[in-house]
């Protein structure tokens, strides 16, 4: 495992273990402008016409009341809310354009907006799989061993929800179990479920005790997120609701996030299910501004499209590119965070796997997107987390925060010297100028093989997801846990164990 | 295979063998600039002052003889050839910034500069390779079928050399037949090798014929086209420069690119690399311009960087994505077209061979890269072309070239229509906007299997490279030779059998 220092990447504890330390990561490059500014404009009016005249579905009373009190259009015998256009722009423009998501390590805290970039762990995938095992239902062995996997890889910013579900833990109850495992075996944010208002309150007890701090200090410090998802098209359901009523209370993000799929819950054109998409998403973001006006969101988007041969979803696709690019340039008009994702439909770790997760990590930076779900380990559209997936994705998101470096161009980088030493017709090898770069001059790969073919093939001629599948267990075989104070783990140990035995979140 | 047509995506003949028509492809997005105008500047100056201090060794007599006689500094008694920033400057504003690129069939002739992008197929491995047969060394068989593959895929725009070494053919006259299949198996443009005068001149009559013009139209139309290599660090050897000469003289297209390993043959720092690569490339270019003026050149970067603890090559690396959008934002400036690559380091057509092309693929298309070479099929740093990683890139530059549509966003794709219809909480499965539309809407893909796990796994759970190996074999089994006239074949041949008895290009 790589320790922070001078030397991180030559710290190789067998094949593949090298990795570049924890980094807080900036994109330094312009922001890639697919559409027009018209464009987004044409977008942004349609999306607000959708709000004023058609309006959205909020199934709780509760958020009805605090949207009818901010002056929201509520309808007397039903569900809908419609939104004038002006209200839905000075709502949202209390959100901050950045803040900071504290980790119980205070080296593992990060920035989410502006020129941020973070990568998350897969969250919420049913089943997991590895070359060994085959695949499974989530279970929380499986869980613990994805959570330490990200702890385990710098390139990991962020947990980003349970990995998988750990159907084997009882379900008023697991919530406890779940997020205390991740408190306990990373020192990254925690994350909530937005299933009813128990649920994120244990959460976010939970985060405050592992982190060691106060109610108060809590509040001021963003520690502990949840994704809340529209029913789409143009509905929010009751227990998501309440998770954003109590997320909003204690100043914690939400990320909002419709789930668009152009040609099922979304019109069947890109910009269709993009101006659903952002009708739901200022929706939602408007209301937890009605509930606590500054609390910490982010513009979520997951707009792709469906086969429609066969309605099955697709990711990576080259509309899904697009999307994310789009979604991009609409946060970035409301100065919101900005969230995407690192998707694949493929059913193995394979190359289709790969291509389609370039897609979108490509996407996902030139966006400027700065909380990325499902970095790492996302396999088959979300359905299962997969190991060896996990270590394609690191080697392709470190590629990405490498390519993301700024390049130097002085003139001890433009080599005039070097190329007047060696001149034409020899060799750059025994230069000074190389000899003094070469340790630290290039990324150096966690996964990929350069050997020649030759000693590849004398080493077993593993292809990428085979070398992964040894990579994931030798950083399992080395993971440590990491240090907590011995009466926070009491106090966590006491928590969980007292809310199990009231009951947990029943129902 | 497609058929050019309404509905070509629904031309299944089996498995994965749908896909878009031939279309000559325009990149609709402003380029990537990953450098800023004064950075670029720096390599530009530094470049030209390696010109003028160090120069460059020109190791054929009569190109330093042309190069005198146009006024550059030519050393007395060596090879060496020092240019004046001025001299630079002048002979590169003669090329064409774009040209067309004749095939045989003229659906198939090209723009080679500008908003233009094209693929080519694999040029120059000495082994082949495919999951029946593993890796062998490169011969006439394997050369034939790659060019079908070529012929039979819409995405290869170009054929981009020998998509294999016919090492089994005798070198002498390895060319006559190697240009002939080039000619009869495919029906795009054509490439021959700068390996001294003979065997150019040859490949642009077996052009000529092919094309079925007069000696005068394929003058004023290029259809053969050439890569000439620095021999880097700032030379060039003799028998490419007998190439220049030949195909300058023809006003055939020249691809003069540096082979600037960064660590290698060139600094270790990607900007001092980026400095050799532009001098070498800016001095061939005004070689080929001293040559006959105004003859098209594309100005080719090849520059990647190599593994400092073995000096083996890497490629599609974070420096190699970085050296190409740096190298597009070159060319830029100087108005010529650009050729960059689609690279891997990897053995195995697997996740890392997807990876590291998509790295090359996004940053091809972020620069605006004209011409991409090893479009389709090259592996192990092109050592070997392999038939399913042909297949891979096939669909990797499919999904780049659906991305590079322009996106509609008039009030009809904006859908409002379409949500008022739907409302809330719904579907658009059956609205009348996605039944319109369904067919079309989205980019189907050649390999991508998108099926739920249950399905795949019942069909065999085959990976992408099992599935790229089952797609190659269905197109080679449908593969129709494309229509020539006979009297052109029997020229052809007659040409051929002619130029084997006078002993082809000895020595």
């Amino acid at each position: 495992m790589a320790r922070a220092g001078r030397r991180p990447r030559r710290d190789r504890a067998g094949i593949g273990l090298a990795q570049p330390p924890f980094k807080r990561l900036r994109n330094p490059f312009p922001p890639f402008e697919i559409l027009s500014a018209d464009q987004i404009e044409a977008i942004h009016a349609a999306s607000l016409q959708v709000l004023a005249e058609i309006g959205v579905n909020f199934l709780l009373p509760e958020a009805r009341a605090i949207l009818a009190a901010a002056g929201a259009e509520v309808e007397p015998a039903g569900a809908r809310v419609r939104f004038d256009p002006a209200f839905v722009e000075e709502r949202i423009r209390t959100a901050p354009g950045v803040f900071t998501l504290h980790a119980r390590n205070p080296e593992r805290t990060t920035r989410i907006g502006a020129d941020w970039i973070n990568f998350a762990v897969v969250g919420s995938a049913p089943n997991v799989s590895d070359l060994d095992g085959g695949r499974r239902m989530g279970n929380f062995a499986d869980y613990c061993n994805l959570i330490k996997l990200g702890h385990s890889l710098n390139i990991a910013h962020l947990i980003g929800g349970y990995p998988v579900e750990p159907v084997d833990l009882p379900p008023a109850t697991r919530h406890l179990d779940a997020v205390a495992a991740m408190a306990r075996y990373a020192d990254r944010n925690l994350y909530g479920y937005a299933l009813g208002a128990v649920r994120i309150r244990d959460a976010i007890e939970i985060t405050r005790i592992a982190r060691g701090v106060s109610h108060a200090q809590l509040l001021a410090e963003p520690s502990l997120f949840t994704v809340v998802n529209a029913n789409s098209p143009l509905q929010y359901d009751g227990p998501m609701l309440e998770g954003v009523i109590e997320m909003a209370r204690h100043n914690q993000p939400i990320v909002i996030t419709p789930f668009t799929l152009a040609g099922a819950m979304a019109p069947i054109t890109v910009a269709g299910a993009l101006v659903q998409q952002n009708a739901e998403a200022l929706a939602g973001i408007a209301f937890a501004q009605c509930v606590n006006p500054g609390c910490p969101v982010v513009y979520g988007g997951f707009t792709s499209n469906v086969d429609m041969r066969t309605g099955a979803p697709a990711f990576g696709t080259p509309e899904y590119a697009k999307a994310t690019l789009i979604g991009g340039q609409l946060a970035r008009r409301y100065r919101l965070p900005y969230r995407a994702s690192n998707v694949t439909a493929s059913n193995a770790p394979d190359a289709q796997a790969a291509y389609e997760s370039e897609m979108s990590i490509w996407a996902c930076a030139l966006a400027h997107c700065n909380l990325v779900k499902h970095g790492l380990g996302w396999l088959e559209g979300g359905l299962c987390a997969s190991y060896e997936k996990f270590i394609l994705d690191a080697e392709m998101l470190q590629m990405m925060a490498a390519f993301l470096e700024p390049l130097a161009t002085d003139a001890d980088a433009l080599a005039l010297d070097a190329i007047r030493e060696v001149g034409p017709g020899s060799h750059f090898f025994q230069a000074a100028h190389t000899l003094a770069r070469y340790e630290h001059a290039f990324y150096t790969p966690l996964l990929s093989d350069w050997r020649n073919f030759e000693t590849w093939t004398e080493d077993g001629a593993l292809d990428a997801t085979r070398r992964a599948h040894r990579i994931w267990q030798a950083l399992l075989a080395e993971y440590e846990e990491p240090p907590m104070d011995p009466g926070v783990a009491e106090e966590l140990d006491a928590f969980v164990a007292r809310r199990k035995e009231e009951g947990g979140a029943p129902g």
